[in-house]
């Protein structure tokens, strides 16, 4: 890497939206502390924007702004990437890289298509690719995986990592909402968008699983190997079911390290009242890392927001411009390889199947030997009277199985679903141990 | 620093106890994995124990046990101190510097005593000090506090950082244990040494404390100027009059950024049941941080052990010998100074203050009058009629304050001792808000 030692160094910002403002907000009126922590000043060359005529906050200085990004890139050190979407911010690093240049950024749908494209080029050009905000805003868990675990072996990630869901669902249980009444809440409260497709089916969650899959196992899993379920089917009745049992019910990205490779899913899942993911409320964001020799770790915080995000682009910029000063470069990705994404089918889970049968005598026996059929044993099961079931002149039975392989589970449901003495099936969620 | 590049990186390991003998066990049996990360071959050139003779497990190579420490430092790039104490540790790590090594080392007690000294020899030297297993164990938190907070501004840090209290207040929580037998309790289970005193008075939290301090508010903090309390008089009644408002109690070390300078202690406090440090259960550890931008995060793991601790340390060999493969270093927190600690008597706080007083009327209108004498406001006050209050022939009246400072919350507490009408005052407790 090109060190820079005689002159300050040069930041480019690539977008000036709530995050770019607060990093540039940060930038200028920190700007003692933050050259302190590198070593050297810090000078912000510019702020790429589509339309340079828009109305700004007044801490950025209109000269800096400019639409020419390929150019302001061309002429920094260190290029911080906050305009999200693929293009033209994919292209805009890569050039960055091509002149020497290292980058921070915070596009999680990029770092998830396109990491080890960006990994290379950094490497190539002995530069850094910096990420943190990526996949859980404030919370460090991207340097925690890169860094402090890196002399440790990490066998399972579960990752509270989407704000708009973990809230949703934290009001379907402690306010006892439905979805739609808890989404709408979420939207006027600013926590959900007005088309909340991507938080509410999972789509965010799983691009942040790809790069905590990624960064866990030292590999490349593609988004596209990502099983994802989201939570618009998630009913007040999952809820109550689920805390009969002891459970509550959390949006989680699961990623693991399997005899068959590695499993990347996101899917609403039963977690445990005890365990520490359960205790997230709100918009709270929280990633749970089983290891190896460091045992259970999680880390809390806020997962969205202007200033949460622009705190974890501060500490990679600070990072980043620190490499620059005074040598070292982040540790490489692509210097590993090996493990693959195994099939979900292979995943081993515990289900909750929730079901509406006849009420009558044997109807027991009839769904425990289907059950049985598959391989597959049942940890609990228990009848409930409840409303719903009485409308449907039906009796509710609640079966948790043990763990069984996914394949096998969904044939399981699939059966039930065809006994004459089954009128529904409700619903079937994953159950997560302590 | 010297970059090491035509060969591998000598690594010495000083003390091979629990910690010292997983690290050697990591560094053996991971030896290709942490080469890849590294990017250089790691070979560990002698472990020095005091004595050569003594058994030891069998991953150790006996031809690499030396009793001569100080030679074997003169000849490593990177020296793993987990002796303990702080001689002959202190001269062992500045004879590192000064031979050109980086150091990774757990050992809190010399870092919260000696830290400046070490900081920097280390920056002289052009070479690293890393001590993430010095804080609490496997929890990435030094990590978090010098680098992804590198951007942020922190205003206060909540710490439970000793797992041997936080299991006995537990412990007496949700089992009604008393402290005597949770303690016994702890010690039969190996989380509590024979001489509790270390954990239980806080002496061990308050090295912790004074070493967040220090990194949290880039500054110097003695283990000195820590005000320190224990949990040894915290009782049965304590912890239900805690229950009954809502509370539990543990024990926090607390830093926190305020006008007058840096406040640092150790001390039992009231804590919301609805905050995530109340969730924290047994011998887990957990720091939470409140910062500018980022908000509020918390880092939750397994305070000690070997294997926890060999997870942090084997973070920092890689961080640090990365840095001697690829340059780099890491932040120095000899370029802070500044703020300077405060006395503790100016620490804003609210108190939970348990009286035993006279059943008769006009009583509270007393003590409420003392109260408002000193400036302190009642947040909250109950009368409960518990079998202790009855044997005594009084009525138990539990006070919580609004927050006012220390040194007028004592006074307080003074001259409601001398009221004729209050009997004893039973206990005094700080409260912490959500």
């Amino acid at each position: 890497m090109t060190r820079v030692q005689d002159r300050s160094l040069r930041i480019a910002v690539l977008g000036a939206g709530v995050v770019g403002t607060e990093v540039i907000r940060s930038l200028v009126t920190q700007e003692g502390d933050l050259s302190a922590r590198v070593g050297s000043g810090l000078e912000l060359i510019g702020v790429a924007v589509r339309d340079t005529s828009a109305p700004r906050d007044s801490v950025i200085d209109p000269a800096l702004l400019t639409s020419d990004a390929g150019s302001l890139v061309d002429r920094a050190d260190l290029v911080v990437e906050l305009m999200g979407g693929l293009e033209p911010a994919r292209t805009l690093i890569l050039r960055a890289f091509a002149a020497g240049a290292s980058v921070v950024t915070a596009n999680k749908a990029l770092v998830a298509a396109h990491g080890p494209e960006l990994y290379e080029a950094a490497e190539a050009a002995g530069a850094d690719l910096y990420f943190e905000a990526a996949v859980a805003g404030a919370i460090p868990v991207v340097r925690a995986l890169r860094e402090s675990l890196a002399g440790d072996e990490i066998s399972r990630v579960l990752g509270i990592v989407n704000g708009t869901t973990n809230y949703i669902l934290d009001e379907m249980t402690t306010a006892g909402l439905a979805f739609d009444v808890a989404l709408g809440q979420a939207q006027e409260l600013g926590y959900a968008e007005a088309d909340p497709t991507a938080d509410v089916e999972g789509h965010d969650a799983a691009a942040k699983a790809a790069i905590i899959a990624s960064l866990a196992f030292h590999t490349r899993i593609p988004l596209s190997a990502v099983a994802c379920e989201g939570i618009s089917a998630v009913t007040k009745e999952d809820v109550a079911a689920a805390a009969e049992s002891g459970h509550v019910i959390k949006l989680l990205a699961i990623v693991e390290n399997t005899a068959g490779g590695v499993q990347a899913r996101v899917h609403p899942a039963l977690v445990p009242t005890g365990h520490p993911l359960a205790g997230v409320h709100g918009a709270f964001n929280a990633v749970f890392v089983e290891s190896e020799s460091a045992g259970e770790l999680m880390f809390y915080g806020r997962g969205a927001g202007g200033r949460p995000t622009a705190s974890a682009v501060l500490g990679d910029v600070v990072a980043a411009a620190r490499h620059r000063v005074h040598g070292g470069l982040a540790p490489a990705e692509s210097a590993y390889a090996g493990l693959a994404a195994a099939p979900s089918a292979d995943a081993l889970t515990r289900l909750q199947i929730r079901l509406y049968v006849a009420d009558r005598p044997g109807v027991l026996a009839q769904v425990a030997s289907v059950v049985a059929k598959h391989g597959v044993s049942i940890e609990a099961v228990r009848q409930s009277d409840t409303a719903q079931a009485s409308q449907r002149d039906a009796a509710e039975l609640i079966i948790i199985t043990h763990r069984a392989r996914q394949a096998d589970l969904d044939a399981t449901v699939a059966d039930l679903a065809e006994l004459d003495s089954v009128t529904e099936v409700a619903s079937v969620l994953r159950v997560i141990g302590i």
